[in-house]
């Protein structure tokens, strides 16, 4: 008998990745059922899966007898039920700072670059779309971060904005974007990455990494 | 001298009476400034807006001696610091719904459809692809809502999703979608339309709503 949280996860879904990093951050055990978004037309798109998150993407967390889509909501509910350690400064104005920044990556630039909107741009214009959304979010990132970041983006302490940043700049990455006028988000992004927890969740090394891609 | 928090708000702007809604709903007293999102190029994009907000998008949000964008980040910061009325539920497991719902507009439907998107798509897509997007995330929401509603999006009690739901069915009418395959959105949406915080904050209503658009 088990009560361990699923999740279901895509290695390369950067919003995945994201829960997959807070998880890891708060040493809470799950399984992981992989949901391949290419492969067979797209496993989001099976009436199994549909039934658990009608949204018809990844990730989705089964936890405590409900299913729960959206990677910051689930974030939010870790860190409401598993609070330690936390994810959110206590300061209510610092609070704010880090959920504005995760929003700006949640809603102000992956949602432009993710897999069903470049399919409707079409194949020869993606390359140019992502990389002008994540240009032009990270311009205002750097201009945020450069007011707000100590060893990472708000203070010293990981936060939920953390959690958001280093899965942004992997894409940022598979999309060839110039990341050279962007000091902070590189740095920060530097010493996320030198983190267990984002080691172990890292796309190269999940159940569902293809053998090529492993690292 | 007055500590009023004050609003940069575009009237038509949906993430603009989120903020709005949300409160008038908590009965807080604030100034509007408006910035006008298609005058002069975007007045978002003067140098004065890029510095208080780098996204240089509405809502932001000055208060309290900061400046916070990102409408979902402001209603978080709005709940902590002014709970009364509450816009999330106590319970953990409801709050979990109600930020999955909020997070599926916010981040899965509006940036799809928002005016910087719909000026890359082209003029002559931009309809069709307004309501594909809002099609495909109320196909979803329609779903969800019909085992969470109750009057509004989860139980009888106004949460942060209706507040999200409201101007999202508003920009549905506006981009012609046809709402009668959603029974469930309609019905919240008529009861949300009913309150006093959602008509005082009503994009016809607003300091810079122009004459001809006035109700």
């Amino acid at each position: 008998m088990t009560d361990k949280p699923v999740l279901y996860s895509y290695f390369r879904s950067s919003c995945s990745w994201r829960v997959r990093i807070a998880l890891a951050l708060k040493g809470i055990d799950y399984e992981t059922v992989p949901i391949n978004l290419v492969k067979d037309g797209g496993q989001q798109f099976s009436e199994d899966f549909q039934t658990l998150n009608p949204m018809k993407q990844v990730p989705a967390l089964k936890i405590d007898g409900i299913v729960i889509g959206q990677s910051l909501a689930i974030m939010e509910y870790l860190e409401e039920t598993r609070p330690t350690p936390r994810l959110l400064p206590q300061d209510p104005q610092k609070k704010a700072i880090v959920r504005m920044i995760s929003d700006l990556i949640a809603s102000g630039i992956q949602p432009l670059q993710n897999l069903s909107v470049l399919k409707q741009v079409g194949q020869e214009k993606q390359l140019p779309w992502a990389q002008k959304v994540i240009t032009s979010g990270f311009n205002a990132l750097e201009q945020i971060l450069q007011s707000t970041a100590g060893k990472y983006c708000v203070g010293d302490e990981v936060t939920m904005a953390d959690v958001c940043l280093a899965p942004q700049v992997a894409n940022a990455e598979r999309f060839k974007v110039d990341l050279s006028p962007y000091p902070t988000i590189s740095h920060i992004n530097k010493a996320l990455l030198a983190l267990e927890a984002f080691q172990v969740s890292h796309p190269c090394r999940q159940p569902d990494t293809p053998a090529e891609l492993r690292a």
